[in-house]
């Protein structure tokens, strides 16, 4: 049996909880489509809407009362990771359910190992939360937050986005994917924790990006295939220009070949191609795939979307 | 191996984020001493003041910003679970780490069932949320809410605590006790869902008590033992009185006895006592124990605490 870890774009998810609820019935249907096909599925997701939903109403709480305790980022992805899970987990069961498939579905909240050291600490470039005016993000300047001027739109705060090292749940969901269930995992790329004195694990403000997270756990659980799902069939280089060319198939040196020649856009497909050569380089036979959710199917037996291969 | 469910209490958890780091480190201590004595432990908790921080957080944010979107009950206790999850899961694997026990801790998003028809949905009792003026209440309650005045400070939403009728994710939860994990449930006694058409479970706003979705979970998984942690060492009977006494062990008729003659507060020592009792009847050679967490491992072997049996 195949093992499959599928990593759910943003657009698997919706920006809000009614396009959520919507959302995630359609993947629920793509993604029982290969529970049929006999795939062992793992599930991975982002959430960007989310977290930044959850962390806004956490500024503005904070903002607007003075009692009110500070939530970090750390706890504001575990609190995503149940939001998203559960809406995942029922559309799943209930599209199981419907076919007659009797297979658990579960929501692991999972955390992320990160690099105290990883240069990304440095250089943080993720903007997360509420906007601020000019003289509100001086004084958070000061308190410590980095921010940015996002696009004439006011002032964020930024958070690193460092490289994932392990992944600290990654037996619970072997365990769970053996016993032929369908774990829900690594949401928003994983709570990103440091290691710290004494096996203590410190939450930290930081986001790690889901595909790398996802490569990383498919890593772990030597899965045969990273599924990375995106808004569109196939990858492509020359994208957008009139000799534009879809990629059926690369290899690992190809694709750093199309990286090195500026093919993929920075925080769109280049992290996804990125994420991608990182499983496939870390064993033999190890394959990943990129495509669309309701292309995953035929993506998995070769007739569309872009693999990824040693 | 004896198969434990230890709910535990608020005081477990503290009232907010930095005082629960602080005690899900003593409650781990505890824990893992009974990890080391060879049980098999299955962890539960409420979330009362966390999900009244979530709730509070999403209702500020919906007040000031008219674009956010609302966030119903059952989503903020699926917030609440990977929040308190989150910290209960670090802070035992770095004591079980420290003991060089090699055990993953997990969280599990937990589901509870309740019925549409419990009589509970038609007199809603428990407080959730932020206090409103009565003008806003009244606002509420056009829009649908149940709206109380609670005690002088204000006017609160309430809703119902319907009792478990099943949860969700016991299999999974087995699965994991028996391979050798230490699962976290049924948090805040887990999302209440309804079942409703086409195996759909519906989110409903309402808290089901987490000590009777622990006592259905411990029937579920068959266990020996349902653990109920609270403030006190023992139940006592005409408690604060000249003659109370504390009882060290009770027949589910003596509890049934000492119910009828009002020994138990309601919203406090009542429901403990009752969900002790419906576990203990729901199968021959089971035992709830009622302690506090410092008297668990004692209590276990019957030096403490008070022990219902059949």
């Amino acid at each position: 049996m195949k093992r499959v870890v599928l990593a759910l774009g943003g657009n698997a998810l919706g920006d809000n909880l009614h396009e959520q609820m919507i959302a995630v019935k359609i993947a629920a249907k793509a993604i029982v489509d290969l529970v049929e096909e006999g795939y062992e599925i793992i599930i991975t997701h982002g959430n960007g809407p989310q977290v930044g939903m959850i962390n806004l109403a956490m500024e503005t709480a904070t903002k607007v009362d003075e009692s009110f305790f500070y939530i970090p980022m750390s706890v504001c992805v575990a609190m995503s990771q149940g939001y998203i899970g559960y809406d995942i987990q029922n559309a799943l069961r209930e599209e199981l359910l419907s076919r007659n498939i009797n297979k658990p579905v579960a929501t692991i909240i999972t955390q992320t190992v990160v690099d105290a050291n990883d240069p990304a600490f440095k250089n943080p470039t993720k903007p997360i939360g509420a906007f601020y005016t000019k003289e509100e993000a001086e004084e958070m300047t000061k308190r410590g937050y980095d921010m940015i001027e996002d696009a004439g739109r006011g002032y964020r705060r930024v958070v690193a986005s460092p490289m994932p090292v392990s992944i600290v749940e990654s037996e619970t969901i072997r365990t769970l994917v053996e016993s032929g269930h369908i774990p829900i995992t690594v949401g928003g790329g994983g709570i990103p924790v440091k290691e710290a004195q004494n096996r203590h694990l410190k939450g930290t403000s930081a986001v790690v990006d889901k595909d790398f997270a996802s490569a990383k756990l498919a890593e772990e659980l030597e899965a045969d295939m990273l599924v990375i799902l995106t808004a569109v069939e196939k990858v492509a280089i020359r994208f957008g220009k009139e000799n534009q060319e879809w990629i059926s198939k690369m290899s690992v040196d190809d694709a750093n070949e199309y990286i090195k020649e500026g093919h993929f856009a920075p925080g769109s497909m280049l992290p996804k191609v990125e994420a991608a050569i990182s499983f496939v380089k870390s064993g033999k036979d190890r394959k990943a795939l990129i495509t669309m959710l309701e292309k995953a199917k035929d993506g998995l037996v070769g007739k569309t979307g872009t693999e990824i291969c040693n």
